[in-house]
């Protein structure tokens, strides 16, 4: 398998999580890639036509996308219900508390885009700070779910690492650690785990 | 169970459609809600940090997202295996497309905002014009694969009839029909169904 990658992408080191965890990574070949809003990769394109990483390429050719689903496919790969409860509340616990990280996810995205790649004279700060405060306020919400951040390891918790991993690489001022201590908690425990470690974005 | 919802939200529509084709809907009440990126909704953003339609709120208070989390979750409910194939590659190929097509809305609603919600003087054409080809190309995606048009009803086909509605309500120029043939025709069978007719955007 090959898996489209960007050490910057915290949707691709999400799945780089994943992959170590379920003993899978050896069997997937990372091929860089390198996509930016606003200008056309068309080769890119032609793998996916939204030109977002990451996208896992079966060894049959079948594209599987998007990062929640490559980590499904992987988690069925590995014998099922690893990464993700196989059912009960706790099934659609961990599936909702995903979507919103994925969420925050994007949100932090569209606020570095528009802080840092538009140019400057046609940033909207309204947009900037509605984003960034759904982010935060998503924060929040795992600050005060002391029994998310003590589960067994899942999808929901790795996200929530990449999410805060990302908000250091391209927020180092926002201050998360000092509002969220127990994220910050949660995030050094997490740190302990070679998947993690290994796959912390490059120097800003 | 309660489903914040608007009608202008394909997203939303989404969810009512598969609702009623898997014969939830009597069992779901619509909580209308208006969001918009720009403008703080502090009592929306207690029920879902990023201010998203839809959630589902079940009767015990726990809060299911996003659209697509909230169809699986349906699709189990009235037995499973309904709108998303239990198993097998068809599985991952719904999945696939299904993300493909959720990616594609997103970007029309990036698309939307940036020209009709942002300020004149702060639009960025190559941002706008980046969503769109996203969008557009991945409407040639579809059109180019038969096959998908002509399953048996899925998550995948549901989403592919709510970016075509979507595109008809919010870029009713774009001229798919003509460059699409294919979708086009799709589309008008999709119309058969009461779901997909009931549910059609409101009037621009």
């Amino acid at each position: 398998m090959k898996l489209t990658f960007s050490p910057a992408s915290p949707f691709a080191r999400k799945v780089r999580i994943a992959a170590i965890e379920l003993g899978l990574i050896d069997q997937i070949e990372f091929a860089p890639a390198t996509v930016t809003p606003g200008t056309p990769n068309d080769e890119y394109s032609k793998i996916h036509p939204l030109k977002k990483l990451p996208v896992l390429i079966l060894d049959n050719g079948e594209a599987i996308v998007d990062s929640y689903v490559i980590v499904e496919y992987l988690d069925e790969l590995a014998g099922g219900g690893k990464l993700i409860p196989a059912s009960g509340p706790a099934r659609w616990k961990v599936k909702s508390d995903h979507s919103l990280l994925q969420g925050m996810l994007d949100s932090m995205l569209l606020c570095r885009y528009e802080t840092m790649l538009r140019p400057e004279p046609l940033r909207w700060t309204a947009w900037s700070d509605d984003h960034w405060h759904r982010a935060w306020l998503g924060m929040a919400r795992f600050e005060n779910q002391p029994d998310m951040l003590a589960r067994p390891l899942d999808i929901a918790q790795i996200a929530l690492t990449c999410v805060l991993g990302y908000a250091d690489f391209r927020f180092a001022d926002c201050g998360w650690r000092k509002a969220y201590p127990r994220l910050d908690a949660f995030h050094q425990k997490m740190l302990e785990r070679p998947s993690v470690k290994i796959s912390l974005p490059p120097s800003a």
